[in-house]
Formats: C-alpha cells, sequence, structure tokens
C-alpha cells in the first residue's frame, strides 16, 4: 500500500517539475522533452520520467502536444488516501503523499477552480534568473523531494512493522519495488544499498549516501519552492517535503507552543527539558482562581 | 469534528508566528509579548491570541520565560486526525489540518529529531529586511492562512452536508463556535456576515471582505513562507495554507500530466479540454503493439 502512496507522490512531483518549467521558464515541450530525456539518464533514471518525457514528445493530430489538451482532472482509485489515513492513524508523518492525494481532489473541482481564478487574483509571472541554472534547481528540488517521500513512507512501513510484529526487510522491498512496478528506479537501487549498509536505519535522510545528496541540492530545492510561491505557481508537494525536512533536522520545534495552549485550556499539562521525561507539571497561567479558562477540551 | 480540527490549525498557526519571530527577528519574549497583544486587538482577536500573549509573558520562578522550558512534544486527543481522515475519504482538500496534525506527530519524534539536527545541516539564519515590515508580513501570513483554513473546514462541512443529506446553517455554525469554544473570534463573526449575505457561498475564499483581506496580504504571506524557507525554519501550516490558496485560484493545473501517466501506464483514460465532459479518450503513447507498458494499475 506505502508503495501506491509514494506513486502518487512521484507523479505530483514530475508533475509539478514540468507546471514550473512549463509557466516560470515559459519552456516548449520540445524543450522539456530534452530536459526529461537527458534527467531520466542521471540520478532521476526511473520509469516514471521516461513516459513523461515520451508523454511531453507525443503530438496531436493537429501537430501541437496533446498533453495540453488532457483535462487538468486527475482521478484516484483510493490507494493514495489508503496510504494518507494509515499514516494519519500511526502518527507518522507522511506529508507529501498527503499533499499529493489532497493535490488530485483539488484538480477534481475543476469548475469551482475556473471561477476562482477569475476572483482570487495573484503575483504576475516574474523570472529574472539564469534559466540553465534554475532548471539545476528544478532537479534538485526533484530530487530532494523524492527522497523525503521515501523516507516518510519507509517511516510508515517501519512503525506498521513495529505495531504488528513484522519482520521485513527493507532492502528487499526497494529490490522488490524495482522489479515491474510504476515506480521502478536506479533510486531504488540506492535505498537497497543504504538499507543494507544498515538494515536498522531510522530514516533514509540520515543514510550517508541520501544525506549528501539532499544537503548539496538543498539550496537549489528553497530557491525553486521560493519562486514558485513568489510567482503564484502551487508546488505542495515539493514544498510539503522541504517543510518536512526543516522540521525533522530540528531538535527544537515550536511545539511548546502548542503544550503551553494545551495546560491553559484544557490543564493538558507538559515535560520541561529540565526534568525528567514522565514527569509532568501543570502551572495556573491565569494567575487567579481554577486551573483552566475554557469549557471545551479536545485538542 | 471540523471545529476541533480547525483548533489544531490555529494552534499551529500561532506557533509558527512565534516560532519566525523567534529564530529570524531574534525578539525576546517581552517584545512578542507586546506584538500578540496588539494583534489581540485588531482582526486576529480571539481566545487563542489572548492565551498565546499570556503565555509569552509568564515567567518561571527563575525569572526567565516558563515557555522556553516546556518540552516540544505535543500530544494529541486523536480528535485533528478523524477530520482529515473524513477529508480524505470525502475528496476535499484540508491540507492545512492535515499539516497540523502531521507537525504534532513530528514534535512527537523528539529523539530522532534531535539526532537529525546534529547530521542534517541546513542555512544559517539571515534576514535582513526591515523588522516593522517583516512583522506585518507575519500577520497577514497568520491570517490568509487562516482564512484559508476555515474555507477548507466550511468545505468539507458542506461536502458532508451533501453526502448525508443534512440542511445545515453555516452561520449559525460559525456563531455556535463563537460560544465559549477554544476557537472563539472576532473572526467568526465575519464568517456569519459571509453566509448571511450569500448561504449558499462556495468557499469562503469567494466572500468579499475575505476575498480582499487575501488578495491584500498575500504579498507579505509570500514573503514570510519565503524567508522562512530561505532561513530552514519549518512553517508547514503557513506554507501548506498558501499552496491550496495557489491550486484554487488556477484553472489550469498540471493534473493534466497525471491523467497522461495515467493513461500511458494504466489506460486510465482521460477527458480533453477541447471535448464534452463524460467523453473518454485512451492514447497509444508508445506508438508500437499494446497500449499499456507496465503489469500494475494502482494508481
Amino acid at each position: 500500500m506505502v508503495h501506491n502512496g509514494i506513486e502518487y507522490g512521484d507523479m505530483q512531483l514530475i508533475s509539478e517539475a514540468y507546471f514550473i518549467m512549463k509557466n516560470i521558464l515559459k519552456m516548449d515541450h520540445a524543450e522539456m522533452h530534452k530536459v526529461f530525456d537527458k534527467w531520466n539518464n542521471e540520478e532521476l533514471d526511473s520509469y516514471l520520467m521516461e513516459i513523461s518525457r515520451d508523454i511531453l514528445a507525443y503530438k496531436d493530430e493537429d501537430g501541437s502536444p496533446l498533453l495540453e489538451k488532457i483535462l487538468d482532472t486527475a482521478g484516484q482509485k483510493g490507494t493514495g488516501k489508503w496510504t494518507s489515513i494509515e499514516a494519519l492513524e500511526q502518527g507518522i508523518p507522511l506529508t507529501l503523499v498527503s499533499e499529493a492525494v489532497f493535490a488530485r481532489a483539488l484538480s477534481f473541482q475543476k469548475e469551482e477552480r475556473v471561477e476562482a481564478s477569475k476572483i482570487l487574483t495573484g503575483p504576475e509571472i516574474n523570472f529574472s534568473g539564469d534559466k540553465e541554472t534554475f532548471l539545476e534547481n528544478i532537479k534538485d528540488a526533484l530530487y530532494s523531494a523524492k527522497i523525503v517521500s521515501y523516507a516518510q513512507g519507509y517511516a510508515l512501513i517501519k512503525a506498521a512493522a513495529k505495531e504488528f510484529d513484522w519482520n521485513l526487510n527493507f532492502g528487499e522491498i526497494a529490490l522488490m519495488w524495482r522489479g515491474g512496478c510504476i515506480i521502478r528506479s536506479v533510486f531504488l537501487g540506492d535505498i537497497k544499498k543504504a538499507f543494507e549498509k544498515n538494515p536498522d536505519l531510522n530514516n533514509l535522510l540520515l543514510d550517508d549516501f541520501f544525506k549528501s545528496s539532499v544537503i548539496k541540492a538543498q539550496q537549489g530545492w528553497r530557491n525553486v519552492v521560493s519562486q514558485a510561491i513568489k510567482n503564484g505557481i502551487p508546488v505542495p508537494a515539493m514544498s510539503s517535503a522541504l517543510e518536512y525536512f526543516d522540521g525533522y533536522r530540528n531538535g527544537r520545534l515550536p511545539a511548546n507552543m502548542l503544550q503551553a495552549q494545551r495546560d491553559y485550556f484544557g490543564a493538558h499539562t507538559y515535560e520541561r527539558i529540565d526534568k525528567p521525561r514522565g514527569e509532568f507539571f501543570h502551572t495556573n497561567w491565569t494567575g487567579h482562581g481554577g486551573t483552566t479558562t475554557s469549557n471545551t477540551y479536545n485538542a
């Protein structure tokens, strides 16, 4: 099932890369085809890159790119949704796949979007950087976000294996996915190597190879998401992956504020960084009578 | 239930605003308290702003801010999760609440994050803009993302009402939420007005008042998310809301690429923009023998 969710993520990421090239760099289909062809001979070599490359080159009867005649409302068979639901149940952040599932749902609201596009104005497209550099940045964003997506997917498998007491070989799973399914790629070989080196690897991002790749690529990735945001071009999968990366590598998140709020309105108590884990504290934040100030405690 | 999900979102948004002030603007707690106090007298006037303001001012026995002694691992009682699952079931993009739920899950992986923070390096904090302007931008981001969150939540209620044949008064729901619960705010009064003007409003973002607010605030919002990304500070709720906004107001999304891919590997067929809806097409993309090229069709 996780493999299906990852498929949703990979497809969404490729769509976002195409959308940025088309709308920010104003590239035509022959040019995009060439870039996809090049990338498909590098670390992004995969079945989905290959078919996207072919799709970019395919001409309709009138000689124009067929892709642009296709309606932008993506269907789904439910498999991506199930993966996201399982992640919510397990309490494992699977943000990229979930954004990909929601992106399909949003694409489905075609008529409403067309109406909204007349009402909700945004920024003009304005790109002034170097095109070749920015193309490299897009590749960095695609690659880094893909690493995050697989890291999140593997973390979900790991959590499920723990809960259901499965004994899984994570490297073999990568090998299995490489055999014939839609997400087959060179990338899965690197994942297999990572788990061969360390079968107990907690998160793919901590493997030497992927760590170095993502650290090297992060500046380009940040630039792409940031440019997309300034130009009003949606990249929900690339950006949610970056948000996860920045959250995961942050030893101190603002959840202390959440815990203070929960203790304030619901006396949920909190732990302290200067006391042992498992010791819980409550503060009378208002400083006067009563310990909480609200009548619903569901957060 | 949606009200509980929205609560998760509001709390996460406030936490992100605090985190940006603290890490990018390097503000101390007295200063943050003053800003929250000011904002609580403007359009962001709400119970959660009020208690966060108090929390920022609260001193521990040693005179330092208690907030910084609180462990950053947020608990949850499951109500946010249920809202996200329902959104996935209904096919309604509820991205902000889902990111807030996943942010709590990520906060819970404290030990792993502390380890990761030693391995996964990011950019140095580097802010050179005008502080007062940036503070206004943070307010814009908080307010705009909040509008998106409620727009998404109401869209979910609307979908559920349709499915289960409920006859709901959306303005009254806002009024009910204003009475005593944690998300009570001036904001809910504006939502009530929007539904009084148009009981069939499809999306809060299309109401005149909210539309003007968000169009006016979007530049600041874009600047905050973009600065956070450049500085490596996670803002998953603010950014997912912006991605939704840019997707929703886009009459043409890259889902045509998804549909082409699905037709290529699984013969799922597609609709065309130059043909009536409901007419489905399939292309033999490879141009030679057989119509599909993969053996798994689950995307």
